[in-house]
């Protein structure tokens, strides 16, 4: 079957101490760069607006949406056309860049763009080379193996044991945890934010510097979905065993495999999907 | 109740066609800025590296995470402190500013810094400057009110209609959905996407371009939490109407205040919270 948007995967579907192998699908998750066109006839100019993590698809009213939102045009009149470039046909990065070309009477202004977008980098739009460039930067390619082995039961507990230390969550219903636990399921820290991405920094900012056991002898747990994003930093900071409480991203997935992290999904109760399997795990 | 991280609000709580005042609390979010003081000891630059909306709290953890899941730094030596900077105390962006001193062996680069980071505004740093940025983008400081009044009912099936049409959810459990609605409840446009934001937009670009009625009689659904993100694409759009399955944050419910948009968080079966009322509802 295919379908836009999304991947077929292979996953280990444990229930119990029963895994059975079983095909599944996981919500695509590619990068996706901005570049606009703007100026007058005679003086067209092009630049990367923004890099944003997305599922393909209706690509070309993301950009539109996009450019509306963030106010870089004010009316539709101003956008001529949105269109993909295909910088490298065949390539990896095929369908991953899309160009929109503003009328040449656009307001736009390029010293306006400073509020918030994401800058785009020198290599490649694609899933590698997102993954490349986290290898790069944490200068490695592999985590640490763990130096134990985890047990299925632990890790049946660990939800369990979050919702319980999570205190801002029972006031508000509206944060996002990250929690850190040993393989023997004891709760080491954690933290909480309106963004997973915040919340997972601040358990790693603290964990790095205070943390008493090694970070690939842990084990990440995550209250919602896991994304490239995550699976980045837990690769960054040596993490080799990642649960996620919901769905993995196609990304994600792909990143814990690059990184030799054992990650687990749609974990309830006495139930999980295992997507990666690098040691750790019973 | 004074509790870091944790804003008290007033909602009206419905219960089918009964609303009831309640007190509550919102997860507060807030804008964080991270500035970066690096090079040799005779010649210290600092430079403003991100911006980010948080929940205030560990927000020292924040950085040091931040800057070393990112590669910013390659091990906690490299960072000497880290400390809240006070701009103007007493201000409102008091405690949303930190500076990330960094040793003078440390191997920083600003040059590698283009990866994938926000810039920051000149316009300041906390919630009401990220208001006032929106408003100015927009060149607007209200949405227009609907010409029609809401009924409750409408609400109550919303949520139905988002999940029947939710295909790609249904095959991976890893997407958002951001859904458009007549005030008859009628579905007009869905789309998903791993990334709420992305997901809006996507909607947004698609209807602004092609819809056939106005955006102020529209309702917006939010499959998951409503942020101050989500809240200020929906102002940019016009749209008066914002309802969202998970909790509003902090900043999400100023903005909708802020614009004059009515907003609903906790949106299930024949319940939900009203935390502004502008109009809009029966």
């Amino acid at each position: 079957m295919e379908q836009l948007g999304v991947t077929p995967v292979t996953v280990y579907a444990f229930n119990g101490n029963n895994a059975a192998e079983k095909q599944d699908f996981l919500a695509t998750e590619e990068p996706l760069e901005i570049r606009i066109e703007y100026g007058p006839d005679h003086q067209r100019v092009i630049k990367s607006l923004s890099v944003t993590m997305r599922t393909p698809g209706a690509d070309a009213d993301l950009v539109r949406g996009f450019l509306f939102t963030e106010g870089i045009i004010r009316h539709p009149a101003e956008l001529q056309t949105v269109r993909v470039v295909d910088a490298l046909p065949g390539s990896q990065e095929a369908g991953n860049i899309v160009l929109a070309q503003l009328d040449q009477a656009a307001t736009f202004d390029m010293q306006h763009l400073d509020r918030h977008f994401y800058t785009t980098s020198s290599c490649g739009v694609c899933g590698k080379t997102s993954i490349d460039a986290v290898k790069m930067a944490g200068n490695c390619s592999l985590v640490k193996s763990p130096s134990r082995t985890l047990n299925p039961d632990i890790i049946y507990t660990l939800s369990d044991t979050l919702r319980a230390a999570q205190d801002t969550f029972t006031l508000t219903g509206g944060l996002h945890a990250a929690a850190l636990f040993d393989f023997s399921g004891c709760l080491l820290a954690i933290r909480e934010d309106v963004g997973r991405h915040n919340a997972l920094d601040k358990l790693i900012g603290h964990c790095t510097w205070n943390n008493t056991i090694p970070m690939h002898d842990s084990i990440l747990l995550l209250s919602g979905r896991a994304s490239f994003e995550l699976l980045q930093k837990a690769a960054m900071a040596g993490i080799a065993v990642v649960c996620a409480v919901g769905a993995p991203s196609s990304l994600a997935v792909a990143t814990a495999d690059a990184f030799g992290i054992t990650l687990v999904g749609f974990l309830r109760e006495k139930r999980f999907n295992l997507y990666t399997r690098h040691g750790g795990l019973q």
